[in-house]
Parts: structure tokens; sequence; C-alpha cells
């Protein structure tokens, strides 16, 4: 028996499929996207997996964990996976050796891997009697990395712009009360993205406007102990008794005005996931340096009427011009409840 | 074998969680959402019927024609109605003699009728032989139309503002630009909406800036025979070739800028349900006098960052005194893709 013609275009379009949907369901940040499937020889699903974020196994580990949790004989299997194995000593050593150790006999990849660190996984597991080839849904593949690709070429940070809005668009009343227009649960769930970034960031204007803590807290209060960096942005002096300053050594201003400056220096310093919140200016200045790759917007079902904007002039004159977006299904979903609240996620709109 | 004794309370429950659930089925406007159940001796549901709006069959009688569709003997069922069965001759004939026709030996209903016009259909029910009784969830089947019962007792339209904004609450780019912020999918949605209701009403302001023609439309630009009336409210005059007049009679201007006065004029114009479309102006006249029932917003997802605002002046000072909405799972659901757009649909929250 021929495993791989049994399996047909279809059933391998149904497990990159099934690889690509386990992507998804991990965070977008500092990086990509990846999921794994294992199946048999008959074609069928054995184990998903795939990566959480930051730190994390990857997907091919973790679908190898669930594997062997499982006692999976994984003589005959081939693994599809949305990336080609990283062949890298990164945080978690490298995929290609895994899955060698693992004895999966072949491996089915999307997109190719084609950072200079990671790249090679493949040749690896060539060397070591693994049969490797490029699959079906490429293109859908490097699509769903590709604003994160784009950043590892340009070595900034990847970006992720988060707003607390009301359904008119404002970050603070007329009189400037804002705690809180989003209810609870939207809160923690930005408490969570913060626990996902490398960095948070806001300009000077929020920090003497609103002494926030930035630091990332649970719905309890407690103050886990991987704490992203907090960033204040601009030239205005933060005081020394912000609240953002905190006690532990993650502090840091930027002091430029210019986005792009501020993610080189950030980069440098080894950030590779930053979440902007805001102020408008800030969020702004973001947007339209195109440096935005990932809108986490909150909307409280309220109405204020006047009171701060969310977003400040992004240089838009007329309709066609607008800043363009698309409900962003990876990475956390398009669209979800979050108590009276909503959560929307979107990425850059490709040009028109 | 006694059926109701058999059905429990919990079973009990459930029909009348089913009649709500169908009721939610329908579209807010110029009647209440009502949703029916029938049950066997069993407490199985047999068939489901709600009411899709003002002019079509009520729940009772689209549960009663799919009963008689599929040749269901009616011996032994109960009808679980998530509001007392009315007894009036409207555009629909009264349900309590409809049921009485088909021979549904008992009914149970949520809500009590409390309308003059249409109360006493579990009295004539009765007359005829039919066990009628109050049943549980009465409460919840209040909530579902207590917004409508307002309406009926003020003796005004129920009113749908209907907005189509960007990301950032923009309803034009600084140039003026607007056509066309929201996609063709929200666009026909929004044309579905003006078919529902009696009259469309914008500002005169709109009138002179946009020249909109506010009639129903269909995809394909088809204008259905039954038209909304075209409403403009304000004291500036609508030039003769303004498109809003069209040839049909179905114009009408309402000389005042209070929304209390347009709506006596319209109510006993015989106007049940007003699509209110803007502008901001118009839009922030009824929300601050409390007269919207129901928020129909169009999101598209771009960002303008300058231009028209969606909401003027609300008299909001402070949060605490925010305008306050919560998301509608009733009247076609609190949120609905529409390509690359979002619905959300909201009615007004209790005061805290």
């Amino acid at each position: 028996m021929h495993p791989q013609r049994d399996h047909g275009g279809d059933a391998e379009r149904a497990a990159m499929r099934a690889a690509l949907h386990a992507a998804a369901r991990g965070p977008r940040g500092a990086n990509p996207l990846v999921g794994a499937v294992l199946v048999d020889a008959s074609g069928r699903i054995l184990h998903e997996g795939h990566h959480r974020g930051a730190g994390t196994p990857h997907a091919e580990v973790d679908v190898l964990q669930r594997a062997a949790a499982a006692g999976t004989d994984l003589r005959g299997t081939t693994m599809y996976v949305s990336l080609e194995p990283c062949d890298h000593w990164g945080r978690t050593g490298p995929c290609s050796r895994a899955i060698v150790a693992a004895g999966v006999p072949r491996v089915v990849y999307g997109a190719p891997d084609r950072t200079t660190a990671a790249a090679g996984g493949a040749r690896t597991m060539r060397a070591a009697g693994v049969e490797v080839r490029p699959g079906p849904l490429a293109d859908e593949a490097e699509a769903l990395n590709d604003r994160w690709a784009e950043t590892m070429r340009a070595q900034r940070p990847f970006v992720t712009l988060k707003v607390a809005q009301s359904l008119d668009a404002r970050i603070a009343a007329a009189d400037g009360t804002s705690q809180w227009i989003t209810s609870s649960s939207a809160r923690e769930h930005g408490h969570d993205l913060r626990a996902l970034a490398d960095a948070v960031l806001v300009g000077t204007g929020t920090v003497l406007a609103d002494d926030p803590r930035l630091t990332a807290r649970t719905g309890e209060g407690a103050v886990p102990a991987r704490q992203p960096l907090r960033v204040a942005m601009g030239l205005r002096p933060v005081p020394e008794r912000a609240r953002v300053r905190g006690d532990d050594g993650l502090f840091r201003q930027v002091l430029t005005h210019d986005p792009h400056a501020a993610l080189a220096e950030l980069y440098d310093a080894g950030v590779r996931h930053v979440l902007v919140e805001g102020g408008a200016g800030v969020a702004a200045a973001f947007l339209r340096a195109d440096l935005v790759d990932e809108l986490a917007l909150y909307q409280a079902p309220l109405l204020l009427g006047a009171g701060r904007p969310a977003f400040e002039d992004l240089g838009v004159g007329t309709l066609a011009d607008a800043s363009r977006w698309r409900l962003d299904p990876a990475g956390g979903g398009p669209v979800r409840r979050l108590g009276p609240d909503l959560w929307l996620h979107l990425r850059p709109a490709p040009a028109c």
C-alpha cells in the first residue's frame, strides 16, 4: 500500500486545511501562526497542534506531544504543517530534530520558511531519512503570516494596536472620564494581550493624563511573573512617581515621536512584539506610518456623543484614501463577545 | 393519561423557551416578536412558528399552517405561545379563532396581551372550549417586547435608528465623500430594513446634502411594490426636484425639529414603525429624547481619522451619563457579518 497515493489531492488539501485552521487558533505576535496535524495512512487526522505564542512549543512539537500522550504509533503517519519546520535552537529547540526523533516518516509543509535563522528544516529532516515535500495551499499558508513576514524582513517588532472605545469611537467623555468605558471582561482580555507582548507602549501624554501601570494583570489583580517591557514614547518627562516606572526595571522611555525610530530602538533591545495602547496621537502616528499589523478593537455598547476621539487625523482626505482593514479570522477570531462588549480583531487589508 | 401532568415543569419551560427562541427570529418593528410551538402529549415539539413582521401571519397562524402542511393531527397537542393570542381583526384575523378552528385543545401563553385592541383572546378561546392558561417565563416573554409595549402605551411609532459608519464612527470623510463607506451587502441589508418599515425618515439637511431616494430597493435595483413613506424632518424647504419626493405620493415633510412632534404626526398618519436614517443631528435628537427603540449599526472596517461624526452632542457630559445599549439577540441577532462589514443590533439598556 502506498499511503501518499491513497491520500489523493482532496485528502491532502483537507489535511493541510486542518493544519491552517489549527494555526489560526494561536495568537498573533512575535511568532508566526503555525498549525500541524498528524494523519494516518488512510488520511484520517489523528492529532492537531498549534503554536500558542512566543516561548511556547511550536506546532510540530505540540502535535507530537499530543501523539506521545495518546501513545499513538507514528509509523505510517504523515505530518502536515502550515510552515516548513524550523531548524534553529531558539527558545524551544529545532522542530526538524523533534520530528526525526519522534520517527514521523513523512512531512508535508505549506509555506517555506524564508527566515535566515530558522530555514533549513527540510534539509535536516531529509538528511535523517524523512520524506519531506512542499504541499497544497502554500499561498494561503503564506498569506496567514504575510504581515509577520514583513516585520521579519524589515527587522522591526510586530505591532498590535489596542483601542477600547464606545460605539461612537470615543475613549473618554466630555469631562475626561474614561474609567471604565469597557467591561471587566474586556479589560481582562486586554491584560491577556499584554501578557503575550514583549512590550506595551503608550505616549507620554497618556502617562501624564492617566498614570497607567501597564502591567499585565489577572482578573483577580495578580501580576504574573512574565511581564512586558513598559514603554513611554515621547519627549515629555515621565514623573519620578509615575506608576508606569514600577520597581522591576521593566520601564523604558523612547525619546521620539517617530514610530519607526521607536520600533528600531525596541527591536535592538530584543522586543519582537509591541502592543500599542494609545493615546489617539500615538495610535494615529503608527497608523499613518503603516506600522500597525493587527488592530484589537474593544467596543463598549454606549454612546457619548462628545469627548476624546479614539483616532486622530490619519492624513485621510477622501473616502478613497481611507485606512482599510479586514476582520481577521486568525489570531483570536474576527469578532468575540466579552461580557456586554465586542472585540473586533482586524488586519490591514491589501491595497486596492 | 393526563398530558399536562406528564409535561412537568421542565418540559413546560422547554416548550416556552422554544417559543421564545422562535419569536426572536422575527424582525423588530411595528409588531411584537411572537413565537409559538405545538407539542404533542409527550411534550415533544412538533412544529415551530414565528411572526415575521407587520402584515405577515401571526406566530400562531404560522405554526398552524406548518402543522396543516404536514398533516399533523392536532388532537392531544398543546400550543405554547410567547404572547396571549390576539382577538382582533387586524390585517390577519384573530388568532384566537384560528386556534379554535384548528382544534388545538390547549394553549399556554407567556406574556398577557395588554393592548386594548387585541386583548381578550384567552376569553374567546375558553368560551369555545379550549383550555387556556398563563405559563412559565412570563417575565422573559414580557421583556422581549418591553420597548414595543412602551411605544404602544405612548401611542407613538416604534423607532429604529440606522447608522452606517467607519470603525472610528465617521459617516463621511474630510471632503464629504461618503459613497460608499459600507459594502453592497450591508447596503442591501439596509434596504431590507426599509422594506419592513412604515416610514423612512431623514433630516432636511441630509436631503439637501445627499439627495437620497429613500426607497427600498433590491440588490438588483428593483423597487418592490410595498414602499415605506419617505419623510423629511425639519424646516428647510425640500427642493421640487429632490429625489426623495418621487412620483408615487409617498413623500411627506414634517415641519419640526422635535422628534416627539414628528412621531405624533406620523402616528396619526398610521405609521407604526419609523426607520430613522440620519443625519447625525436628527439621530442625536431622537437619542436625547430616548425615542430610539432599536439601533442598527453598520460598521465598515475602515478608519477615516477625520470627517463627519455619526453622532452629535447627546447631552452626555460624563461617562456615568452615557447612552447605554446592549446587544440584542432578538430581532435579527446581535452581530452579523455582511460581506466585509459588521452589523450590530442593539436595544436600550435598562437604566442602572
